[in-house]
């Protein structure tokens, strides 16, 4: 260590690698001196223009730059925004992880499929008072639309941190557990130096809506239908699901479940106590089918559309054991996340083609988010009163509003950070700010079992194949200057060869007759590849205005 | 003709060949007798899955076999989803077109474009009779976001048929020029057989906006700053931007005006004096420069993200004569078709990063929606109280909805159709139902000049291919059995090569292995080609789980 080095860490560096300027996968460092410490480790969905990927994660580099100092892992919930990235951690790093027991549970489910068996779990409860390096960090209780989700107060060398998770306040939660806010006024009386809070429905106006009555309004519907139900949710949402058993039962009904994430989770939640099953309440699709439609929910995944989900499967009448009738009351008790919109109406649109009823959340209050509104947010703001603050998680169009609706709190703009992935900000006892220091903190893709192989060229590559089509072009050349075969065309996307093919056919005449003309031209080898290339490219966005990827292969013999 | 035929002729048949199911390419055909008379020619954009086409237009096969009873075409107004496909149309029909001003003015564009000069315009105005074949059509003014929107009272044999077109009851527009209630009244009195009504607001409660309101709104922006204003709107909202030429006028500023579909509406808009332009208010960008950002108004396309677009081009820094600064507001007066609510979000962030602030309608009241909301499509069937009803203009889960609300308003079940493009819905004096008989509509994708080449088997090749990449496999066999070149592996969106390539290596000598196997076994040239794509395919399954598209080329010399 040079002293300049020592000099330097005195100061808390905070490095969000992830959840800053986007939704999803969340990662937070805390650094100060020779200690790290990670908040949350989520994944991300990829964007439209991420062809062919299957998820995306943070970039770990400066963690590999600097693993022998990472003290361990916090989490705050068991979303995939927030653990979604730890099994590809674990497969390069071995820290201490901290969790609650229904994140443990979920995570397992992952690390089994990654075959991931080397991990170390500790319990993290509220209350739990964690010593990672120089943070003391106390977790606490805050209502989300995951159970045991939690707040964390961090202790540092620097001054207390406050980091909300994600949370709501909902006063009426269904598990009687509101969100800690004795102990959030008590230490905002004892002082709180930075404030890192939830930006997600930032600029969303008032308070959101209890769970308690979404319950309610979906009770109304179990009451006045005799159809089957069949209700899809986020399988995360513990609490949502607990209403669905709930209303089952009191209501003389059974519940089916279908899809794997829904399975996975109830059998988790329950085997934790998380989710209380009420007797003789959950049964199997096959015995579902010895039962009259009133006597039945079935319980789904698929809120999102998402193209391989049991509900999906439904409205497409692809699935093995439900058919939707005129006899089905379908509840999509979810809201749409942005990007998944034309998705969900598909399927929608399917299910009521089919004569069944819809009830979602733009037509009837069946859905609450699990995040602070502006009221809620100003309510934690109230209450803690921090010096600090830094709105995290969302677009940057939710943290500036998030930052604006502090400074109407009366902190001051220049006591506020709104910070980028990568982005360095360095707090004091008597500073908060943003230094000129970047980690790397880019997307990395994951492809199959690829991890960053797949970048903005491959992915350029792929959109261009995806908008033309693409030709391969293929000849022979013998050892002088002559092609010895065929020139060959071969078409992927391109159009439909069976009917309109001859306009390869033209396409290639036309490259015979540049062929001959290179030929009496003496032209090089190499010159005769790139006239065909052309003349291919050329004649194909004449005849039809589109510009295929063309794939030249050239062989010798 | 057979006596068959013209019996069955004595019933209205009323035809969707578009904008039934879906939002968008609305056109629907009335027949009876020998006579075909043709509403609105549209086109709607590719879906998510519709991998690089341009445009989708109604199928026109139906038309095609009766060409010589089209007695003409009457559109409503001038937006894409209703004339979009006329240019498509003209190319294969010449028919006389019926519509207003404003709407000639905008095909003109088009036909430039598409180099058409064939063509028979007959002006469409408020009061309007129209005799075609049997159907006497009379058109009256209602308001919409789109100037000169008119609705139609179609007199047929049958009895009357009233279409709303596209619509909303704004009782204080900007042009003074409020839906004709009092006629549409009076043709309650008189009596509806049948009303075709627009379903886009069906599931939306209450009362759409005045223009007016939205006005007053963008004014008090104006009001309150002396930033650079900004401002995107649907080009075709004229409205819209007479509100923001007279604020900038009022407010002394100057608007230049960026995107060409803007540019064109200004010019067509304001020469047929739909747009009044305040007296030396809009100059050029380049004058713009000589001028304050309190002084300035910029007028531009993008409102939807698109990706070319003026506001995409600004937000990303790539336009030409704008650069953001923090000194700009930026209004988004336009609300999100649904499928572009990531791009918007895009653009917002992007510019908000930029330090500019970003007013859109997910956070102040700066859009009215041009369609009627329950409480309008409820007095709509109050005034004409029709014995029939047909939701039209939307998907599925809209005419539903539509049709609930009818039912509500009285109307029996049984009297009400929901119709799919491609129904035959049958009217007479007695009846109103859907009959057996089908015509063929579809959607025919265009892309480049080719309409109808790219169907689901060219659809699915570039889905795999965008999802997967692709492997060229090439080799050269002589003669004999005998591969006599290298094999060659030549890859596009599978992995970055450069760094990743060593796979292909191995996947090469996994082919040369299974290639001495197969020589060894005397095996067929067929089944050496089967080998040598499997070993390929399976082995680059196993190395990185992937499926790329393999094309292989075996060449003979």
């Amino acid at each position: 260590m040079t002293k300049t080095k020592k000099k330097e860490s005195k100061k808390l560096k905070i490095i969000p690698l992830g959840g800053m300027h986007e939704v999803g996968k969340n990662m937070m460092l805390f650094e100060y001196g020779e200690d790290i410490m990670i908040i949350d480790c989520g994944m991300t969905f990829p964007t439209t223009d991420m062809l062919g990927i299957d998820c995306v994660i943070p970039d770990f580099e400066y963690l590999r730059q600097n693993s022998d100092r990472i003290r361990g892992m916090v989490l705050t919930h068991s979303h995939e925004d927030h653990i979604g990235g730890v099994p590809f951690f674990l497969k390069e790093f071995n820290v201490p992880i901290y969790a609650s027991p229904l994140t443990q549970g979920f995570l397992k489910i992952k690390f089994k499929e990654h075959k991931i068996t080397d991990y170390e779990f500790h319990d993290l409860k509220p209350g739990s008072i964690v010593d990672l390096g120089c943070f003391k960090i106390e977790a606490l209780h805050v209502t989300h639309s995951v159970a045991d989700s939690m707040a964390l107060l961090i202790n540092t060398p620097a001054g207390k941190v406050f980091h909300t998770g994600d949370f709501k306040f909902d006063y009426t939660p269904l598990d009687d557990q509101p969100t800690d806010i004795a102990r959030i006024a008590q230490i905002g009386r004892e002082g709180v130096h930075l404030l890192l809070s939830d930006s997600t429905n930032a600029v969303r106006e008032g308070f959101s809506e209890s769970e308690k009555v979404i319950k309610e309004n979906l009770e109304i519907i179990f009451k006045k239908n005799d159809h089957r139900l069949i209700i899809t949710t986020f399988s995360s949402n513990v609490h949502r699901v607990q209403s669905v058993l709930d209303l089952a039962y009191d209501n003389g009904r059974k519940v089916a479940i279908t899809g794997r994430s829904m399975e996975n989770m109830v059998k988790v939640a329950s085997e934790l106590g998380y989710l209380k099953v009420p007797p003789n309440t959950i049964i199997t699709l096959k015995q579902a089918k010895l039962y009259k439609n009133k006597e039945l929910v079935i319980l789904t995944t698929g809120s999102q559309g998402e193209p391989m989900s049991a509900l999906t499967r439904i409205a497409e009448g692809q699935h093995k054991d439900i058919k939707i009738t005129s006899d089905d009351v379908v509840i999509l008790s979810s809201s749409v996340v942005p990007g998944n919109e034309l998705g969900v109406y598909d399927i929608i649109n399917e299910i009521m083609a089919k004569g069944a009823q819809v009830i979602y959340s733009e037509v009837a209050d069946v859905h609450a988010s699990g995040h602070a509104k502006r009221e809620e947010l100003k309510l934690m703001l109230a209450l803690l009163r921090p010096k600090y603050f830094m709105p995290v998680h969302g677009e940057i169009r939710l943290l500036i509003s998030h930052k604006e609706l502090a400074q109407e709190m009366g902190i001051s703009p220049s006591n506020i950070v709104i910070a980028e992935n990568g982005s360095v900000i360095e707090l004091t006892k008597r500073s908060f700010k943003l230094s000129d220091e970047r980690v790397q903190a880019g997307p990395v893709l994951v492809d199959g079992l690829g991890i960053g192989d797949v970048g903005s060229k491959v992915l350029g590559e792929r959109k261009a194949l995806s908008e033309g089509g693409l030709i391969v072009l293929c000849a022979v050349f013998d050892g002088s200057n002559r092609i010895v075969s065929d020139i060959q065309l071969h078409t992927k996307g391109l159009i439909y060869v069976k009917e309109y093919g001859e306009v390869l056919d033209r396409a290639r005449a036309a490259m015979y007759n540049a062929l001959d003309d290179a030929y009496a031209k003496k032209a090089s080898k190499d010159k005769i590849k790139e006239i065909l290339e052309t003349t291919l490219k050329n004649y194909i966005y004449k005849e039809i205005k589109r510009n295929p990827v063309i794939v030249p292969v050239f062989m010798e013999v």
